[in-house]
């Protein structure tokens, strides 16, 4: 994900700026860049690469000012080059900034702001250098207020401009940034780790917040320009932590960033009565010429794919199958001009996944790859590219980029279901509004009551040799990434199981105290999928169920229960994942386990 | 699968045979019937039901002599009636039989012999009593061997005719028939136990036997009427072993009876170079129809057909989708007239795979059931019936009926391929001696030796609490169905695993010692299994592989390995499970189960 850092004060700008970049570098990011203004003037200077090139380039030209801003670039919009790093500036040059995020409606923007200037990058962050010149008047605050009017988006912005060589502006909606208070100095960082050698005084900027920077201070207003209070926060994390923002592992910051990654991974795609992908270049014709669809993929994404098989089959309404990538490729898969092959992979590189997709472009297979890494080698090779937008994952355990796949999926599937003319989305605008909730239904999962309820069941697993993951449709799907998930990091042999299959032979192993869990958030399999639990009761088996709260069949029999909020059954799968993820977590974490680095695991299976 | 007695001698015969017949019950029947020859008129009882029945009608009837036939009959051709119940007459009525097995020329025999005779049945065997009746000249072992010389298929039979009242004559040819020598009286029997209250003195004859039995004792010829000796062998198994026919559990009888059950369920139906299933009526348009293929079952029956997924594929061309029962019938699956659903269960009478048959049909699709059990429901309301003639399987762990299905399958991707000018099966001649090749092929795999090997390498097995199968492509089929086995009879928790999963989470699990089943059978994915195998041995978990004679790019340093047969990949899953079977009895032998009855489990799921 990209990191924005930036410094006003007394000391060297361009070197508190690298530093503070450095402390970023673990999130990832492919290009690098500084702005600062000498002599009235914007110098920006930008490379590809790593930040030893921009160190570089900034030794050949260097920024000696005590206002900088700069920017670690991970691609979303745009490849990986030096054109599209950023700092970007207006036209005239004078106006530069930094931004994390996605700006919606910058094509919007372009034809109604846009007067006869080109633009240098193609991302979706120019734009708002060239509408900020544009209501520029001599106050660069007000010029970003009324900016931010007019945008639609998420963004973490550091702006500066040459006519004020001592304001810098900053602002957020749901990407983060932080504002370091120091003594006649202002720190501003999407990431605490960059400000913390300077200043442990923080404050988190809220949704809609600018703030004015000077040497002496701050103001803080809202977008209608009201000013605001925000608290000041003293961090004390150990330095070590901080890159997992005072988290003990990066799977437990990766689990809580998933509000915010269901906001990015929809941004910009999800409508009140529509999806759009921009990105993609497929013709109706050529949607509605499929016959068939595979998804292919390893691991998690391969669980994502089982989720996302229903939807598809119902809103394209083709056979889908479902295939993981070491099989598909040796199968002689029967691929042609009338398959559509979707590959996901997080990392973009998982080797029998790329495998996959060369084999079904070989024989003339659409080819749509959902991953988290642009620029990687699936997002290169595959006709069409869906990316997640989720941010570098650091945990081997895969949990934000699983749950973005899935709504990725339930995005692509209305957005092709729409245009192949098998799914009038306007007609199911409830689904719609069902993964707009997601994000604050999240985050309702991430109270710190909610995680010390989950751990308290985690306490009954954490002796356990054997463990039963069980449901039924997607319950079933959601199942076996239950049991992967704690597989993994727990080293507790965890199986999923139909739960219709259990009495076909799993059921020899429960005797007194065998442990389960079982997924029951489908209405149409509920029943049945609770008969399977009292057949495991019966046998004294001891069964966890994951249950959707309010709903009435729910037997009150059931001693022990994990509630998700209240949702369509056809989103239950995303919000299910976040605590078995956590039951995953603790149960790791109370038997000691190294949690983000798993024994004989890679995060990238870039071998076959 | 039916039972046979015959008894000849100075005692009441009705009462003995009954005595027989109620031994040989375990077996599963559907009617019974008795003949008995009294004044030189032959006298036939017979009715549909249990053993009850028929002693009720002999109440009535009561056949008052030295010498009689029996029969238990288990449907097979024709259904579970009164008039397909044997003995069978000629016309005149004066020959009567009793026949376990199938007459696979049939058709031809009465195309060419009967002369406008009508058949009282609708079994094959009734053909046969009018065939000797054809060349019967004043003498019965005579006229049966010039009959034998006409027919095609298996056989164990029991012939008597009115015109010889103190002679029997009894052959067999791929069905069991044993010979119990008494003191001036003989028995026969399909099955020792029916004879071990009157003898344990006993010859089991051999293929192409013939033999003439009377008061005093008698005569074995073979096919061309040459004198053959036959050793007499003393049987010491106590009563209750009797049924298991001296193995200690039917699991062991029935994975003994799998060279047999391989022939049965090809005859007829396998030939040099053609498939053929007189049982179906379904048209070529019918066929070229389909668009579409699923393949829905539970359990072992699951299994199956994941092996037979690839097959069908290849020889239809089309995408065929293997889904467990209880998962298909919720989905609300795509289906119309352009779909094929095979349906597949031992019983013929699980609730979920019933089910999911009733809905198939609901949509239009066509649907064949592969079944074991004639006149089970899934039988009784598929459109297509494919009977596996395995006879019945006892042990809830299923081991013929698994390997009849595979075979059952392999044939109708055969007959279907070819029937839809898809696959024409004059080209492919290799698979069907492949397939022939079979049945000898498994008795290399039951050989004392072969069966102490596999034992010894259980012994490594006894202690784990874990154990993972591992395979690719068919290969993996083959590792589910091995890991299902041992799991359902040795409460081991096994879990089989794609190899090419391992890296996305399972290596987790591995430590030193954890032990591991890989199988690597399939020529094209060889080298990739075993470099995951080689993955697990460097985590030093403990890898027993599973291999084909004579392949020659087999690994020295794989220190465990058991071979089968070399063989065309294509059949290897077929020979592959008798291995995988004997280590999962030794396994839940060494560990004290109770092989024949795992805790929880039923035979027959009859509930959803």
């Amino acid at each position: 994900m990209c990191g924005i850092v930036g410094y006003i004060g007394q000391k060297s700008a361009q070197d508190i700026v690298l530093e503070g970049l450095h402390s970023l570098e673990y999130r990832g990011y492919d290009s690098a860049g500084m702005a600062g203004i000498m002599d009235g003037q914007m110098h920006v200077v930008k490379e590809a690469g790593k930040l030893t090139a921009l160190e570089e380039a900034l030794k050949k030209h260097p920024l000696d000012t005590n206002m900088a801003i700069g920017h670690t670039r991970w691609a979303t919009h745009g490849r990986p080059e030096r054109a599209n790093a950023h700092p970007h500036q207006s036209a005239d040059g004078k106006i530069a900034l930094v931004h994390n995020g996605i700006i919606e409606n910058y094509e919007e923007l372009r034809d109604r702001y846009l007067q006869g200037e080109t633009f240098t990058s193609n991302t979706d962050s120019e734009i708002v250098a060239h509408v900020i010149a544009h209501f520029y008047q001599g106050d660069l605050l007000e010029a970003v207020r009324r900016t931010l009017k007019e945008v639609r988006g998420s963004y973490a912005l550091a702006i500066i401009s040459a006519d004020e060589p001592d304001t810098m502006v900053i602002c957020r909606m749901n990407s983060p940034l932080v504002l370091g208070v120091g003594d006649k100095e202002m720190l501003v960082a999407s990431g605490v780790p960059a400000l913390l050698k300077y200043t442990r005084e923080c404050i988190y900027l809220e949704n809609g917040d600018l703030a004015k920077l000077t040497t002496s201070g701050y103001d803080i207003v809202d977008l209608d320009g009201n000013p605001c209070q925000r608290e000041m926060v003293h961090i004390d994390w150990e330095d070590q932590s901080a890159e997992k923002e005072g988290y003990d592992h990066y799977m437990m910051k990766e689990i809580h960033e998933q509000p915010e990654t269901f906001r990015r991974v929809m941004t910009g795609r999800l409508h009140e009565d529509a999806v759009t992908f921009k990105e993609f270049t497929l013709t109706d014709e050529q949607i509605q010429n499929w016959q068939h669809i595979d998804i292919v993929a390893c691991g998690t994404a391969y669980h994502s794919g089982l989720v996302g098989k229903s939807i598809l089959e119902e809103t394209l309404q083709l056979p889908v199958n479902v295939e993981v990538a070491s099989e598909f490729r040796y199968r002689n898969p029967r691929l042609d001009a009338h398959s559509l092959v979707i590959l996901i992979s997080q990392s973009g590189e998982t080797a029998d996944t790329l495998e996959a997709l060369r084999e079904a472009k070989q024989r003339g297979a659409t080819t749509i790859a959902i991953t988290n890494v642009v620029g990687s080698a699936i997002s290169r090779e595959a006709d069409q590219v869906l990316y997640l937008w989720a941010g570098p994952e650091i945990s081997v355990a895969s949990t934000k980029a699983y749950t973005a796949m899935l709504i990725a999926l339930y995005l692509l599937a209305f957005y092709l279901g729409d245009r192949a003319g098998r799914f009038n989305l306007a007609d199911h605008k409830d689904l719609l509004e069902a993964l707009a909730k997601l994000p604050d239904q999240a985050e309702s999962l991430l109270t710190e009551a909610k995680k010390e309820e989950i751990r308290q069941h985690s306490q009954a697993l954490i002796d356990a040799d054997h463990l039963f993951y069980i449901g039924r449709g997607s319950d079933w799907a959601v199942a076996q990434e239950g049991a992967l998930k704690i597989k993994e990091i727990s080293y507790i042999h965890a199986e999923a199981y139909a739960a219709g299959e259990l009495k076909h032979g799993t059921l020899a192993l429960v005797t007194d105290g065998t442990p389960f869990v079982a997924i029951a958030l489908q209405e149409k399999t509920f029943e049945k999928t609770l008969s399977n639990v009292n057949e495991v009761v019966a046998r004294k088996g001891r069964v966890l169920c994951l249950l959707k709260e309010g709903h009435d069949k729910i037997s009150d029999d059931l001693d022990k229960r994990i509630f998700i909020p209240d949702c369509l059954d056809m989103v239950a799968p995303i919000l299910a994942a976040i605590p078995l993820q956590l039951l995953a977590y603790y149960t790791a974490e109370a038997r000691g386990c190294d949690i983000d680095q798993p024994r004989n695991l890679a995060k990238s299976v870039t071998v076959e």
